[in-house]
C-alpha cells in the first residue's frame, strides 16, 4: 500500500484570494472573463499534479462589486471549457441544492463528468447570501435547517438519478439493434418533502459512477450532512487544534455511519505569500495589505459577523462587544474563525480587516517555502489535514511560487506525488468507485 | 451591401439524423459520449464556414432508449467543450423554458457566451414530451397555452438579466479601486405571474450582448413567440409553398410588430442523402431504412400523431381515419407535417415510417450534390428560406459529403461565404447586437 499522500486543490478565486488581488501591479485584469485566463491556471496546476482546481458560486451578484471582480462565470460550464484543455487534473465546482433543480444539475454534472473522462467533483452548498432568494422567487433565504433538509433530499435524488443507469445498460449492439437494456435503467420514483422525481437519468453513468461529493459545512447541520455525504471537505481553521478537532470530529461522525475515514478528505485552506526569507514574505503581505479598501473589507466583515461596522474607528480597538451571540445573520463557516481571531488577538477593527482580507477567514501564512511546508507537513501529519486547498493570494504569480518553491520540498518529504498514477479525481483522492444503489439490489444480482 | 448570403447549420444527432445511423457499419458508436466526437464535427463544420452546429434537448430520458442512442448529454456544457476547441464557429444549444429557472439558464448560457467569444445561441423550447413533468415534481406537462404564456414571462426575464450590466459598466481600474459602476447595473425588479426575479445578474454582458435567440414552434402561438423573439428559426417543411407560406407568415408577423424581416432566419431542416448519381443516393437511402426497427419507429410515429399503431399491418394502407382531428397530444411542428405525407402519398404504414425515419418530418433529399444545391437555390431564391438546418443521415460520413460536394457548388454559385467575415453568431447571421434596455432609457442617456 502507497504512504498517505497529500492531496492538494487550487481554489480559483479569478484574480487570487487576496481581496485586492486585482489592484496589484501585475494583475491580468482584462482577462477574468476568458477562459483562456482559467485554463492556463489549471494546467500550470496539472504540471505539478494537483488534484484538482476548485471554483466557488453562488446565484446571486455580491455587493461589492463596486470594490472588486466578484462577478462570477457559471462555473460547472467553465469546468467543461478547462476539460478541453487539460487531461488529468480533477475539476471541482460549487452549486447550490438550495436554488437548482435535482434533475437539471444531474445533468449538467454528468455530462461534464463525461466530457472530461471522469475528472469532476461537486462541491455541496445551501447558499449562504441571503438575497439569493430574491432572484429565484422565494420571499426569504430558507432558514439553515430547511436548507440542509432540502440538501439532503437532494443529494437522495441526485444520487439516484447518477445511479440510474447501471454500468453495463448501454449495450451499443448495431447488429441485434439493441443499443441499451432497459432492465438495467432505474426509475427512481422519489416523493419526497421537496421534490417529486420519477428518472431515469437521460444519460448514461458517468465514469466515475457519480462525481465526488465535495462539502465545506461546519455547522453542526453541516458536520453531519459531511459525515454522510461528503468525500472531501474544504474547511477554514486559524489553529492547529481547531483543525484537529474538526478533523476528529467528521472521521468519528464517519466511522459512525459505517464509512471508512480515509474516504473523506479534510482539506482545510491555506493562503501563502511565500518570500525568500520571513520578513520578505512579509513585506509582500504587507503591500496588497496596503491596497484594501474598508468599504470592500467592512462588507466582507458583515457577511461573517451579520454586523455592520461601517463608521467605526479603524484604528481603535474592535468593538468585540457589538456581535450578537445569535449569528443567524452571519455565515457559521466563519462566524466563530473571526471571534476567535479577536479574542487570542485583539486587533484593531482594520488589524482584523487586514487579517482577513488574505482568504476571508482562511489561514493565511507570509513565509519561506521550507516554513510553509513545515506548516503543510504539521497539519497533515498531526491528523488535522488530508491536504490542502491552496489559495493563492493573487494568480497566476501566488500559485507559481507555491509550484516552484514548496511543491519539490513536499516532493523531497515524500508528502506529494511526482506525477499522476491514474486519471479520475477519485484516483487522485484515493476514493473507491461507487457502484450503483440499483445494481446492489439482490434481485438484480441473482438475475 | 453584400449579396444576400444563405446560412447553415449542422444539426447534431450524436450518430446522425437517420433514426437507424448508429447500426450503419462506419458508425463510431462507442464515441457518442466522447466530447472529441462533437468537437470535431463542430472543426469539420467550422472548416467549411457553417455559421453554427445546433443540438437538440429535452429533460427526460426518451422512451426509445433500447433501439437507438437517445440519450442527451446536457448541450450548454458540450458547448464549452466545443467552443475551447474552435474558434469561429457559432455554438446553439437547446433549453426549455418550461423545466428551467430564469437566472440558472441566464448564467449557464452568459458563461458559454464569454468562453466561446460571443459564439452562442439558445434554441428556445417549451418542450413536447410529457413525461418531463415527471422529473420535475409536476403532476402533468402544462398545457401547450400555458407553456408558451411562461415562454412569454421567461423571455422577458432572461433578457433582463442579460442586459442588466451595461457594456460599460465595467470599469477596471485598479488604481482609483473601482472594479465596477453600480449605477450601471441594474436590478430588474421583476414581478409576474410565473416568475419573481430581483437581479441582476452576476455575469458582466456578454460579448453579443445577448445570446441570438433560436425558435423552432410553428403553431400559432409558436409563430406569435417566434414573431417577437425569435433571431433565427428552425422548422420543417415537405413542400416548397408550404415552407413559402411560413417564411411568408414568419417575415409577415415581425414586420407588424416593427421588426425588420431580415433579423429573423427562417432556417428549414435538410437532411440529404448525397450520390453520384440519383439512382445511387436511393440505393444510399434504401440501405439505412433496411436498417430500421419499426419498433423504434412507431414510437416516433406516436410522438408525432398522438396515436399507437403498433399491431396494424405493417404493408397495408395507412390507417388514416385513426388521427382524431384532435391533435393535443401531438408534436405540433410535426402533425400536420405528417397528415400532408399521408394524404398526398398514400403510403403503406411501413412506408410512412420509412419516410420519416430520415429526419423525424424533415425534408429528406436523395438525389446528387447539384439536385442538393438546386433545391436550397430554389428555396432559399424563392422565398422559402434563408439557410438550412443541415440534417446528416449519419456522421461523419453524410456530413462529409455535404461538406466536400454541395458547398463547392453553393460557393461557385455565390449563395455562400468562402470563409468568415467576422467572428461572433450575430456576425455570421446578420443580426444586430441589441443594446441593454436600461441603457437605452432615457435618463441614463442625459446622464
Amino acid at each position: 500500500m502507497p504512504t498517505r499522500q497529500l492531496s492538494l486543490n487550487l481554489f480559483i478565486y479569478p484574480d487570487g484570494h487576496h481581496e485586492a488581488a486585482w489592484r496589484y501591479p501585475s494583475a491580468e485584469i482584462a482577462r477574468l472573463t476568458d477562459v483562456s485566463w482559467f485554463q492556463r491556471l489549471a494546467q500550470q496546476a496539472e504540471q505539478v499534479a494537483f488534484d484538482a482546481v476548485f471554483f466557488a458560486d453562488g446565484p446571486v451578484l455580491a455587493e461589492n462589486i463596486e470594490y472588486a471582480p466578484r462577478f462570477r462565470l457559471e462555473p460547472i460550464t467553465l469546468l467543461a471549457g478547462i476539460a478541453a484543455a487539460t487531461s488529468r487534473i480533477g475539476l471541482i465546482a460549487t452549486a447550490s441544492t438550495t436554488y437548482h433543480q435535482p434533475y437539471n444539475l444531474a445533468r449538467l454534472f454528468a455530462s461534464v463528468d463525461h466530457q472530461s473522462r471522469g475528472r469532476v467533483g461537486w462541491n455541496i452548498v445551501t447558499t449562504t447570501n441571503d438575497a439569493a432568494a430574491f432572484n429565484f422567487g422565494l420571499d426569504a433565504h430558507p432558514s439553515h435547517a430547511e436548507r440542509y433538509a432540502r440538501a439532503q433530499e437532494f443529494l437522495e435524488v441526485v444520487t439516484g438519478l447518477w445511479d440510474s443507469w447501471e454500468d453495463d445498460a448501454v449495450l451499443a449492439d448495431p447488429v441485434g439493434g439493441r443499443y441499451a437494456d432497459p432492465a438495467k435503467i432505474h426509475r427512481l420514483d422519489h416523493e419526497g418533502r421537496y421534490f417529486t422525481v420519477r428518472g431515469p437519468l437521460n444519460v448514461p453513468r458517468v465514469p466515475q459512477g457519480r462525481p465526488v461529493y465535495v462539502q465545506a459545512g461546519s455547522s453542526e447541520d453541516g458536520r453531519g450532512f459531511a459525515a454522510r455525504w461528503a468525500e472531501a471537505i474544504f474547511t477554514a481553521h486559524q489553529t492547529l487544534p481547531s483543525a484537529q478537532e474538526f478533523y476528529c470530529d467528521i472521521k468519528s461522525r464517519a466511522l459512525g455511519l459505517g464509512r471508512r475515514p480515509e474516504h473523506i478528505r479534510v482539506l482545510p485552506g491555506l493562503s501563502p505569500f511565500i518570500g525568500g526569507t520571513e520578513a520578505e514574505a512579509k513585506r509582500l503581505q504587507a503591500e496588497f495589505n496596503d491596497l484594501i479598501q474598508p468599504g470592500y473589507s467592512l462588507q466582507q466583515l458583515r457577511q461573517m459577523l451579520g454586523v455592520d461596522f461601517t463608521g467605526h474607528d479603524l484604528d481603535a480597538p474592535f468593538p468585540r462587544h457589538l456581535i450578537a451571540p445569535d449569528n443567524s445573520r452571519a455565515v457559521a463557516s466563519r462566524f466563530q474563525v473571526v471571534l476567535d481571531i479577536v479574542d487570542r488577538e485583539k486587533p484593531t477593527l482594520r488589524g482584523l480587516l487586514h487579517r482577513l482580507a488574505g482568504a476571508r477567514g482562511h489561514f493565511v501564512l507570509a513565509g519561506t517555502p521550507e516554513q510553509v511546508a513545515d506548516h503543510i507537513e504539521t497539519w497533515f501529519t498531526q491528523a488535522a489535514a488530508d491536504g490542502f486547498n491552496i489559495m493563492p493570494p493573487w494568480l497566476p504569480g501566488g500559485f507559481e511560487a507555491f509550484a516552484d518553491q514548496v511543491v519539490p520540498l513536499l516532493r523531497r518529504r515524500g508528502l506529494f506525488r511526482e506525477e499522476y498514477a491514474r486519471s479520475t479525481l477519485r484516483d487522485h483522492y484515493g476514493l473507491p468507485r461507487p457502484e450503483s444503489r440499483f445494481a446492489a439490489l439482490p434481485q438484480r444480482r441473482a438475475s
